[in-house]
């Protein structure tokens, strides 16, 4: 295994504890392992936490800062935080106005939450939640009933944050996310399998010449396996799925998100995003918006996820609010 | 190979097409490959510009912008762009006050970049040059005389960027730009090769157990090859160096920047700025400024950098300021 680390068992912690030597201006991290805003809580206004598993770096604890996340929870690499982080990042945040849950459609992560709303709640903090389910490649998977939330998270994030910030209510921030959730939709594909720091190889094999289009971000098997193709053709085969699912048709304004799998250099995703930005301009699809990066990751694997959110102006107006996390940053 | 492109001989205008659609608000991409600010030439500020080959984004386009450079030069991958791109870029971002090449040091890059001064100043426009060779790890390389230029160009563009857009003038970027050079080291490190797209196979061959300490960005050799070691191990072996050359020293003031590769995830260069952190603690050194992500990289390149620049107020006042470039931005 080649990882820049010093035990596996050590990985989750010492990344917390570097996130928090450089970004000690943004966030703060506390027990049980939760990455807080600096001036959580905010009296009066929403409270907005997510968590999953780590492995996904920058998410979530990246999208912790003023416009995005008050608080993240980040479990074991690819396995669930356990309720008490929910719970404890919850009173974290709430100033009085209630919080909202952004929780990826995985078991454990929808189980959990759930338990941590109800804990909550019984202090008498009201919580709202909001099951992101974007992936189009597959109907259920290893670890999930119903589709996986993927690349749209990051979206639902930014956008979320930004009307909580502006100081909308619980009811009407959690509508936000829901109306995120309902108009994005994602795919994902692999060049190589990730490697979990505690089991030292591969997750799964792959040949030199093969590629798995629909793969989750845990490297759940996708949709099928295949010979390696060109850029274009790879961005054919996610994005007809993901436009016919809304559908989205000409006419239509949206966000573009090219994502990175963690070990795909920019310059891939910019002929990624080049191939994208054609394709959609070819039918009548205004890109109003575009993020490229690599924003929800799975650890080393190689390969990219695209996501499109139908936008409307109000979306658009949340995007482009200030932001100011170690991972997303502008207007300020 | 595996790699998200179309053919290897597409993949840097394709990716300089897909930079051109994401970002058309801050750039745009004229013939003969140069990336330029949109809103260049600014009459009377100096412009500032770099280049060097494909293959280290976001490096040097990414930072074409406000506040940072004004246009770069991209050349093939892995080769210096041609005295033309030079020559062209420097005309497009004269505004009368003269224009700063901002040069890593490989034999290439100098020997073109020096005739475009010349053919530059043959046309009445005033032209300075700084050359930037942080890399502690080897005197001389394949492509070099002297130290190879590396992470540190990362910040000298964003400080330089950031006095001329002060209104400084030419004198003054040229002997900032000195400054951050005279101030600044750097050393990386590779779990694994690079693949260059033209030839599809690793550039150096590196057992499946072995790392190599003080790497360059082109996978040229290092000190060392060397068992995989611990990411404290490792920070050691590069920080060591870097400490010692200047030398760095309790009290001083320090930017830290951990870099990626291009191959290797958040996670783990979070793990790294650690223990980076820990040990400049230890030596009584403040780290003032950091910067942690994947900024100049060796295509898919497993492996990190390190760098750090001793502050003073100005350099540190010229690095917070505004920034607007796709891959920095702050205070906008």
């Amino acid at each position: 295994m080649k990882k820049l680390i010093n035990a596996p068992d050590r990985v989750v912690d010492e990344a917390l504890a570097g996130m928090a030597a450089a970004h000690s201006d943004l966030i703060r991290v506390e027990p049980p392992n939760i990455v807080v805003r600096k001036d959580a809580p905010r009296r009066g206004k929403v409270g907005v936490i997510s968590g999953g598993g780590s492995g996904h770096e920058p998410m979530h604890g990246g999208f912790v800062g003023l416009g995005m996340l008050d608080a993240a929870c980040p479990g074991a690499v690819f396995t669930s935080p356990v309720p008490d982080q929910m719970q404890a990042a919850t009173k974290a945040v709430d100033g009085g106005a209630g919080v909202l849950h952004i929780v990826k459609n995985y078991t454990g992560d929808i189980m959990n939450f759930d338990l941590a709303a109800q804990l909550a709640e019984a202090e008498g903090i009201q919580v709202k939640s909001v099951v992101i389910a974007d992936d189009v490649a597959v109907k259920d998977s290893l670890y999930t009933a119903g589709r996986r939330g993927v690349g749209g998270t990051v979206l639902a994030e930014k956008i979320v944050g930004g009307c909580a910030e502006s100081g909308a209510n619980l009811d009407t921030v959690t509508a936000m996310c829901q109306r995120v959730q309902d108009n994005v939709r994602s795919m994902g594909m692999a060049l190589t399998s990730c490697t979990l720091p505690s089991v030292g190889k591969p997750t799964f094999d792959l040949g030199d010449d093969e590629m798995e289009i629909g793969i989750g971000i845990h490297g759940e098997p996708g949709r099928s396996r295949m010979k390696i193709a060109t850029a274009d053709q790879i961005v054919e085969m996610l994005m007809t799925p993901i436009l016919e699912d809304l559908p989205f048709k000409s006419g239509d304004r949206v966000l573009a998100f090219v994502n990175g799998m963690g070990g795909t250099p920019l310059i891939e995703l910019y002929v990624v995003y080049n191939a994208v930005a054609s394709m959609l301009k070819g039918k009548g699809i205004t890109v109003a918006r575009n993020l490229v990066g690599s924003y929800i990751t799975s650890l080393d694997m190689a390969g990219c996820s695209i996501s499109l959110l139908k936008l409307d102006d109000e979306m658009t107006r949340f995007w482009d609010a200030p932001v100011h996390t170690p991972a997303l940053r502008w207007g300020l």
